[in-house]
């Protein structure tokens, strides 16, 4: 299972030194499942556990991009090196035109300290989660401060990209009619800080008095509220404190309100790692991810041996001739296994 | 992986010899998954495939359950014998007052050759499509010609369930602004046929209306076209002889339109006999169900190799300790299997 690539030290080696041009290659190793990217992700994996996550999400045209960009560039005046992961599920081979792009905005931030990359969607369900994944293990291994994961829409893949992040911030925009739709998508729940950008726009007041309504706050603005306050919507229980997830109000193109959100991430990061919510939140995120590769893994296992069995076609043609049915096809794919799982027991 | 059980040959015995105390028994076993329901299953497969299934689905509040209840009963009249499963994903422990429901209703129409089965979600994902694909195996292998399933709302889980039937019957509610919530669920692809019930109501000419542009027809009424339309929605191809999905017009609670629906159903089942379509549409179901069977037994699989690994808490904790990294504990889990497999080819 694990094939070996003759660059895999190599390229190791020159992400430990800070070589931009090796973490580069890393990536593209890992986007495109090349020989050796499992070794390359369990080389770098015990350097990592530095970086903040943070994922950022939200409907097309709500200005993620910009205010991504804009966050970076913060970040960098405080010192700090980012890494950004643009990731579109939807679009799975426009990655190089969405890549050139961001490359450009990267230089106006004037260095390579922010790291750009674009992640597009490549083989099967999850395989965008667990690449991403393993991009964030790249730059985390690099030594990046911060790493920044930005969707390009906000449908049930990118939420499930986002939502292993430890901050999500989930962009509105005003008057959008997004209301409905983040509810659909189940955004609402995974958000940790709310952001209504374009906030110099009609509609933007009334949106975020919507969304405060939506998340059960009660006027306080632009900070949570450590108070008396139930968060219902919380993952964790009733306890006092829980984070109240607040709305902050940003016109990116502007940098208006870029420096609260950085604030306010901080705040968010300091809460996780005070509650052991950030431990948690690990422990969750490196579950999900090995029951992933687990089942990806069994499924190519499962694929051989219907293969051995003639492939699907010659087992769905008995299954229509009556001469056996779908439970028996089942147990003859598969008890075989079984029993080898149960011989090795012995 | 196959448990037997002590009555699998009598249920099997009474279902083939008629007896409605025994088909109630053996979906009981199937929904809750008793031992033995495999056998059960796997033996009743050989006598099927004389039943033409109809799915009904559209949102709450449509007027499904009475149309259905009209539907069986014109079958009824026309001397069909009918099974009406009733499928409700959302609320896995409402089953019993359902069922009480549909028995009551079903005493309506006066006979036992309607028989009324209402099946929640129990397990897994896609554990309810598998359950609801072997209670039809029970009906089918029972003698039933037709077997209406009835799903509760128009979810996700409810368009799985459904898009295996032979024909796919779409509810609309008149000016209920259904139409952008079917889109998203993606139940204007699989809609067989479309009924706007409750066709009395205000606004219904509209939803008609916009229904029929939706999906490209010319207007045409109440049947459809085997014309030079281009059926741009369709699975198969440009072909002429495409289905052209109808939109039909009921008020159920007055039987108005059930007769024009019947008819149309029978006009569908000749199409997709005479084109070789309802082979392609069994095909596709038993794949779809093997590969389903085949995940949840592997994953099964997965679960007791990670039991012997100390369960996923520890595997997390080493991951987290950075002893170890997702990828060596996939392979150090899966590895044994794969190497078991490997063996036994040589």
């Amino acid at each position: 299972m694990s094939e070996s690539s003759a660059d895999v030290e190599g390229l190791v080696a020159g992400i430990l030194d800070g070589e931009h041009r090796a973490l580069a290659r890393a990536i593209t190793t890992i986007e495109n499942r090349e020989d050796g990217y499992r070794d390359l992700v369990s080389a770098l994996h015990a350097h990592t556990g530095n970086a903040a996550v943070i994922g950022v999400t939200g409907s097309p045209g709500a200005g993620k991009s910009t205010l991504v960009d804009k966050l970076a560039k913060a970040y960098r005046e405080a010192g700090l090196t980012v890494g950004v992961i643009a990731v579109d599920p939807s679009s799975p081979y426009s990655g190089g035109a969405v890549l050139g792009d961001r490359i450009r905005m990267a230089s106006n931030v004037g260095d390579m300290d922010v790291f750009f990359r674009s992640m597009s969607a490549r083989g099967q369900l999850g395989g965008l989660s667990t690449a991403t994944a393993d991009a964030i293990t790249a730059l985390d291994a690099f030594g990046k401060d911060r790493i920044i994961v930005e969707t390009v829409g906000a449908g049930q893949n990118e939420v499930d990209v986002v939502r292993t992040a430890d901050s999500v911030v989930v962009l509105v925009q005003p008057g959008s009619g997004d209301d409905v739709q983040m509810l659909k998508a189940g955004i609402l729940e995974i958000g940790d800080v709310f952001v209504v950008n374009k906030a110099d726009m009609d509609g933007a007041a009334t949106t975020v008095t919507d969304l405060r309504e939506m998340l059960h706050l009660d006027g306080a603005a632009g900070h949570h509220g450590h108070d008396t306050l139930e968060a219902e919507e919380s993952d964790d229980g009733a306890d006092t404190d829980d984070w109240d997830p607040p709305v902050l109000e940003t016109v990116a193109t502007e940098g208006t309100g870029v420096d609260a959100l950085v604030d306010t991430l901080d705040d968010h990061y300091t809460y996780l790692r005070s509650t052991g919510e950030l431990a948690q939140r690990e422990r969750t995120r490196y579950a999900e991810e090995i029951r992933q590769l687990l089942r990806a893994d069994a499924a190519d296992l499962v694929e051989t041996e219907l293969d051995r069995h003639g492939g699907m076609e010659a087992v769905v043609d008995d299954v229509l001739s009556r001469e056996t049915d779908p439970y028996t096809v089942a147990d003859r794919i598969l008890d075989p296994l079984a029993e080898c799982v149960e011989r090795r027991r012995e």
